[in-house]
């Protein structure tokens, strides 16, 4: 494989070798390569890059990364990298990066492309605005095809996209979009105006990005426009920053799914104190959590002392009722994010959920049944157990399911309330479910 | 809010009032409240759209709730609306139909579109082949800028997009790819082949679709041009369906994480049923592996009953291994499905998630230990629960880390042994653990 072999002629220190795999393979698979290297690394192999390859590099690496390559590098080169990124781009970088950097790149831009990144981030993480590209090339309605066309000519070289022109009026509010591909395609005397759709969504520069961004996928948009308070165009979000910011919130939500604080930066390049610290909080919390378990069976310890058997089976109930809060927590999570629900619906999932759970509960309890019988032999706990699974079930599944909508109400990530907490919590009441049972059908007790 | 009134106006059976919402949202809106419908609700609806405009909805939805539409329209209508669709749309579309429907489907087509679809049927589904769109603008690398965009004023009317033009020789052979940008902002004389950008990644038609929309994704490209095996070009993989193509595979990940088999359409539109079906088959095989902790419990069953504040500790222990197991899976999961980590890399991940283990461990155990001694006060027991807990954490940090490596070397998809299946499976060993540490500390065993 090529990879083995770069990692290979770094480790033997061979440089042509490694200058010419840098020629053979595509920027993104450079950049790919660099995200997974250490600083040092990846700095000598940038810097083996000739001009025009690196800047193509450079704008394909994830933010930690382009901070870690700049850091390797002297003023001249560091100056004209900066400078030949996108604002939206350098906005990304300078978001993530200390103050004391920012500076150090903010003071080596051209005036133009600095006003411009200061405005980028005068709009707050996680906004439209952070992630827009500034240079849009704007229409007037009525110039015609022809002239739309030479005005693209004139000021597209500069723009990051132009398959989608704002038209605007004479105080650049919002009129609709036309399509660079209806330009090129309609009578060249055919007025922007007859071209424009003006039934296209825009978004504020202060809009939440995801939300933007999902509903880019939904309508099928390659660029959304951006507008100020007043509906003036100041901005365009393209595809690609919108596939980004999806991406960096689905990798947010599975991380949140499993008790992990979100991180930045590649697997195998992010430290292990990183990555354990991205994990203890969580870890804690649920474990601090999980003592309400041990609060509830030590409430039960006479029970317990009288019939062991019933402490065979608690691995597998609270095992189960986990899972079974899981699979509702993690769909209603899904079907939020992708907006298929709201948090309007909290009682309709509750009454969906309840059924789910119901026909999980008695699928499962009957082979508990018959598994309790075989391990164990007693009738009393199998009764208890194969019971208890009905109702956490049923418990686990309306709580996994409208919890999230419930942190959504009051303005928690609902990722954050999903999986292992509903888990945690129906574990604790589960317990005391199974053993109240335990107590109303068991002689013993 | 707007939607509320739609429910109320379907209720109310107001028509003009609907028809009036209809007019006031945009397609994608439309599709969307669509989907939140039941079949005949959503028909009704469907039909009170005025021709140009169903198409549009018709186009946003996805391929269930099209399949649910075209099932209650007549002939001509169906008719119309199948002709109008992309080809790569209406192969999505009978790709998840019952035969007879697809039948109806195709022999209502037009012969050219019918052709178009059936070829593209004839790749596997999760193929580019699949997902590609057949009407590419091809140019040739003699052409000037001005002829080009002749070219696609001649033929890109009919082409889902003209925004990426392949460059080809007299074989159709893939050269390369000009944007259409750059036809429009470049001197009229240059030629196609200077233009023209011979770096850009391909992919086969028979490449797995992932792969190639996350590699769009990675190389920033609107469209992918696809190949045969011949390196002939035969469509392209646009943006759009690429952005779909990730967003399934996630929704994909995420409900095979929290042990769901994936299920397609609306959460809120499925039947109770399919979510119960979806979930049960998983849930039953970590219940049957659970069994695993109540042979393992049963075996212990003596010191059980000599020291019962052992069983006191069992689901927080079960549970924070779980924990600790499902953060490293899912990390794993998510690395290997965005291209951070590789199937070769076991070695390097096991190694990095024992140190995490450890660090957790170290840190848990040592509440465990204030905690254990306030909440039961045997000093033996903290020992045990204490030690345990590292090498739970260790041991869950591993298996999750590799578990998802291991699957994929041997074509098991990584995501279907991630947390809840690695949670049962450390659940199990953990408790072996835990007792064989209680017999070598505690006194009474």
């Amino acid at each position: 494989m090529a990879t083995d072999t770069l990692s290979e002629l770094v480790e033997a220190n061979d440089v042509p070798g490694m200058q010419q795999w840098l020629g053979e393979h595509a920027p993104y698979e450079i950049a790919d390569e660099l995200g997974r290297n250490d600083s040092l690394t990846a700095v000598l192999l940038f810097r083996l890059l000739d001009k025009d390859r690196a800047i193509d590099v450079f704008e394909e690496l994830d933010p930690v990364d382009q901070q870690k390559i700049l850091y390797g590098l002297r003023d001249k080169a560091f100056g004209e990298l900066v400078e030949a990124m996108d604002p939206d781009d350098r906005a990304r970088l300078l978001g993530e990066a200390p103050a004391k950097f920012a500076q150090r790149v903010l003071s080596g831009l051209s005036e133009g492309e600095r006003a411009m990144t200061a405005r980028l981030l005068g709009y707050d993480e996680g906004t439209v605005g952070r992630h827009m590209s500034p240079k849009a090339v704007l229409l007037r309605g009525s110039l015609t095809a022809q002239q739309a066309l030479a005005t693209v000519r004139a000021k597209g070289i500069d723009a990051e996209t132009v398959y989608t022109l704002p038209v605007v009026d004479n105080s650049r509010r919002f009129q609709g979009v036309v399509a660079l591909r209806d330009l090129v395609i309609s009578d060249e005397n055919t007025t922007v105006a007859e071209l424009a759709d003006s039934e296209v969504p825009t978004a504020k520069a202060t809009d939440d990005s995801e939300a933007a961004a999902r509903l880019m996928q939904e309508a099928n948009l390659l660029d959304l426009t951006v507008v100020d308070s007043e509906d003036r165009v100041i901005g365009l979000l393209t595809i690609d920053d919108a596939v980004e910011v999806i991406e960096a919130a689905d990798t947010e939500d599975v991380a949140r799914q499993s008790a992990t604080a979100p991180w930045t930066g590649h697997y195998m390049a992010v430290s292990v104190l990183q990555l354990a610290w991205s994990r203890v909080i969580w870890l804690m919390l649920l474990l601090l959590a999980a003592s309400l378990t041990i609060g509830v069976l030590d409430f039960f310890e006479d029970e317990l002392e009288t019939v062991v058997q019933l402490a065979i089976f608690i691995p597998m109930l609270v095992g189960t009722g986990g899972n079974a809060g899981a699979q509702a927590a993690t769909a209603a999570v899904r079907a939020l994010a992708v907006g298929e629900l709201r948090t309007g619906d909290v009682l309709r999932v509750a009454f969906r959920e309840s059924r789910v759970g119901l026909l999980l509960g008695l699928t499962l309890a009957a082979v508990t049944f018959v598994l309790g019988m075989i391990l164990v032999g007693d009738l009393n706990v199998g009764i208890a157990v194969s019971l208890s699974l009905v109702l956490i079930c049923v418990w686990a599944a309306i709580i996994g399911g409208t919890m999230p909508l419930l942190a959504k109400r009051v303005g928690i990530d609902p990722a954050v309330v999903s999986a292992p907490l509903v888990t945690t919590f129906v574990d604790a009441t589960g317990l005391v479910f199974y053993f109240l049972i335990a107590l109303a059908v068991h002689p013993a007790l």
